[in-house]
């Protein structure tokens, strides 16, 4: 049962395992200070070994880590629009409520990528371009939907969500009483005519009560 | 001309230059990649200096680096209610432009600071707790006068601006096209009866047209 597929199936699961040690010693040691040499022996291998399957080095293996994050949410957002894919927004963050090893390590690396020098600053700027690009286009969809609040500019309401997001995770991590979907579902309903409604769980029994800050 | 007064103004100065070097060596390496030792060097000075003018050592050092921050801004806020207080941090924020390396500096060590390990957990926990609670009482202030949008939850209302802000400050370093000071008073205005009128300088030209998302 060897032969080309079984090596392709060993190969794809010596990447996953490569990974799984990035994230861990990405989120113990930010970016900056973690090197393929720890990751490579985090996973029991050379440091020529992981960059035979990351030729593009540690970079490489940040991209792969925050990827698996994107690819997530691209999946969710797939198809969506105006409301449905504000909506998926919402969704998002219920996930991270529950990927809490996930959300600090985003966070520390793209407060790291802030430094003009840092590797990942493209990798961010783009990031956050992209996404602040595609909840615009779901603001502008819904405006012409006739759902937009009078007044309300659909890169405003974009920026001002994305910035909401990223804040709310920051606070959470730190133990204040945040209800990261919730609070976010809250603050996309302030741009809309009518409050966004988000069929799922409900709101953890220890999140704070249900906000209407601006959304009637 | 020496004696105790020369002495007290000497030890201030030389307090000051360390402090001055520590803001530098966080914001290129984070807390933890920094070391007492590195700030020493940068000041000319020993380990020793150092540790006999901030004693507490490293955690001392960023506690004192970032008080100067804090200071800054409780003196803006000091006496202010209400929607007075809530321009404040209007205000803030326009100061926030004017120095991205404090910014940075900041978010990267709030950020290092989610870690539950970090030594620096429970003052930015505190932090944060303190700015939510200000602004929280800004907010009920706001509603007794009678200057609140219908529904709108004091508490829910300050840990959603408190979101925004830090989430801005992230969006501005990454070079997206927020104008913080104007966006946050955006962001505030919708929660209340009529927006926030903040006098001062105009919106910086670079900036991108004011929203009036939500604050009408």
């Amino acid at each position: 049962m060897a032969g080309p597929r079984g090596e392709y199936r060993k190969s794809a699961e010596r990447r996953s395992q490569i990974l799984e040690a990035a994230f861990a010693v990405f989120a113990r040691s930010g970016y900056t200070g973690s090197s393929v040499n720890e990751i490579a022996r985090a996973v029991g291998m050379t440091q020529t070994g992981v960059l035979h399957h990351f030729s593009g080095g540690k970079m490489a293996l940040l991209q792969a880590v925050l990827q698996q994050r994107d690819v997530r949410a691209e999946l969710l957002l797939a198809g969506r629009h105006g409301r449905d894919f504000l909506a998926g927004l919402v969704e998002i963050s219920r996930l991270q409520a529950g990927q809490r090893g996930v959300v600090q390590l985003y966070t520390l690396l793209a407060a790291e990528a802030t430094d003009p020098e840092h590797p990942a600053r493209a990798y961010f700027t783009e990031r956050f371009r992209h996404i602040a690009d595609a909840v615009t286009t779901a603001f502008a969809e819904e405006a012409a939907a006739g759902g937009l609040r009078e007044g309300v500019d659909p890169r405003r309401a974009a920026l001002s969500t994305l910035a909401t997001t990223e804040g709310l995770e920051l606070l959470w991590l730190d133990g204040l009483d945040v209800d990261m979907a919730e609070d976010i579902r809250c603050h996309i309903s302030g741009f809309l005519r009518t409050p966004l409604v988000v069929p799922g769980p409900a709101p953890s029994p220890a999140g704070p009560a249900p906000s209407t800050a601006g959304a009637s």
